[in-house]
């Protein structure tokens, strides 16, 4: 099943949903030259970790075809100098980085006497990779994780862990998506997460588009519907999981978890294996950013609270891992216990 | 202490603070006829029940004055057709009603001889009487509850409990407005109160006008807050209070009381005694309302979740008892149990 394709690569066109126009409207846009991948990731036309690196991985391919290189070599040379360009675009993605590393390791693998058209194909065929090696990863966390939702059951979610930021599967929504393939009927419950909207404006017109019932709430609305008996599961994503279980994941998933716990429902984290950082203690380790005040003042193109006003903006949280039933990920759904032994494992 | 005049008298005059506007724009505006009064009730340039309720009642005497009657009969008679015109402009409005009919009261309390002088002059008494009446309420509330603030404490409160909703006191910020003016220094936190901004836009406003520190914060954070240790208090209004102390306020209300359990921190209800109805066994008994879904999807001039989505958007919930520890009143601050013996008392 592939719920939504934000990045698609076919007859050797690059196309991705351009989700700043997202809810109101879907547009599928076409990537033709180096510049305007550059500017859809730096434009957050496409965003999310991984989305970004297979974005930026084909970006290496289309930017060498507009060059039209007479020789491998000048392909190879495009292709380092588009990864060198793109990787200017999003400063901060550690996973755009890694992307393009790996775009640079494939062209330079080629025999510099190859013909250009072998390096393309080369670069093609790493990029088709990382978008394959996501897409994996997400049916691995959706098959796992599906299990635990059953027939009738309400979920609730927190931001957008779905296919948006990735290659179409998602993590926290994975697991929805293929409990729907399944033939499961549920019905899902997307906060719409203040302040930037990423469950009101994603999570829920991507429960949408594959026809999964979905319900947008106010998050100080999770409480009451918890207390009216509407929810059996709690799925989220996550940031970064310490070698304790303790995860952080998007601001308000820690009250998200203990509303759950006051209301005896399991709050289980979907996230890939390569989350779990073993050299983090806890989550008293990891730093809280804060966010530029204006955008919970003036979030929607309206002033909503007096100038001047002190404002709390923190990114994310970090949930204890004794609020957390279990980690589904690729490799199963462990428990907090369980993530050290088999990082030691491993 | 009067932190700010929503509503004010003088020299004949009736002023209020065009709520509309806030808090960007802080405007106060004269209402000279009974046409611009029914306006600004029906427009929200004033809301909260006990604002409208004094907004009308002079309004009362805005009108029959606008008449110029010629004896007391006539200004009787005006009396009677304003208050049945301000009726009409929030017909959900018990307050509005209620202080409309004391209006009525007062008018004809005065003999049909008297000069048409006597009766305004009486209608201005009793609308003065209403408005000094609330201001003591609220001053009591405050001087129960500021005890309860202590010297460097957080204080958290949800949706707007304030002075704009009233005459100038209000009853959580009451509680915030006395410490405060007995020299306490603490912060206080504005949730910023999804969908309708009430918090943000209204309670971080009031708090500013008389320099209390004041942190606005997505209502997602406030777990979050409280786990970093930065709340010792939680106060907020109340809509109604069951027999049995479960207590109908602002939604979100209750995910904010679990939070505080969750984190050790004492909740309390502020509220006039007349909050209190025993005739309500308990909060299952007390209907939740529905509202409006784009209050949820288009509240802030942009469209925040896709066409055709599902909403859940109630206007508040129900706090058990069990998680109240105390409802500061006029009467003091009473617990659970004393609210039923206090009524038979009464």
């Amino acid at each position: 099943m592939k719920p939504i394709e934000p990045i698609a690569w076919s007859d050797g066109q690059l196309r991705i949903i351009d989700q700043t126009l997202l809810p109101t409207e879907y547009r599928v846009i076409s990537l033709d030259t180096a510049d305007a991948v550059w500017e859809a990731i730096k434009q957050l036309r496409v965003r999310g970790a991984p989305a970004i690196g297979v974005c930026a991985a084909f970006g290496v391919v289309v930017a060498v075809k507009e060059q039209h290189p007479g020789d491998g070599a000048a392909a190879r040379q495009a292709a380092m100098n588009a990864a060198d360009y793109l990787a200017t675009s999003r400063p901060t993605a550690v996973n755009l980085f890694w992307a393009l590393e790996r775009m640079k390791r494939a062209a330079e693998s080629i025999h510099v006497s190859a013909p250009a058209a072998d390096v393309i194909a080369r670069l093609e065929t790493e990029a088709m990779e990382i978008l394959e090696e996501d897409q994996r990863l997400g049916r691995a966390i959706g098959e796992h994780g599906a299990p635990l939702i059953h027939e009738g059951y309400g979920v609730l979610t927190h931001c957008n862990a779905g296919g948006l930021a990735t290659t179409g599967y998602g993590t926290a929504l994975a697991v929805m998506f293929h409990a729907h393939e399944a033939g499961t009927r549920f019905t899902a419950y997307a906060d719409e997460t203040r302040p930037l909207m990423q469950g009101a404006r994603l999570t829920a017109w991507e429960l949408q588009q594959v026809g999964i019932p979905v319900t947008v709430l106010c998050d100080n609305m999770a409480g009451q519907v918890m207390k009216e008996g509407r929810i059996q599961l709690v799925v989220t994503g996550a940031d970064r999981i310490a070698a304790n279980g303790d995860t952080a994941n998007k601001i308000g998933t820690y009250s998200v978890a203990v509303l759950a716990k006051a209301h005896g429902i399991p709050f289980y984290i979907a996230a890939p294996y390569s989350t779990y950082d073993p050299a983090v203690a806890s989550g008293d380790a990891i730093p809280i950013e804060e966010r530029d005040p204006t955008e919970v003042t003036h979030g929607f193109a309206k002033q909503t609270a007096p100038d001047g006003v002190d404002v709390y903006n923190p990114a994310f949280d970090v949930t204890p891992a004794e609020l957390i039933a279990g980690y589904i990920t690729e490799r199963g759904i462990l428990r907090a216990k369980d993530l050290g032994n088999l990082a030691a494992a491993s």
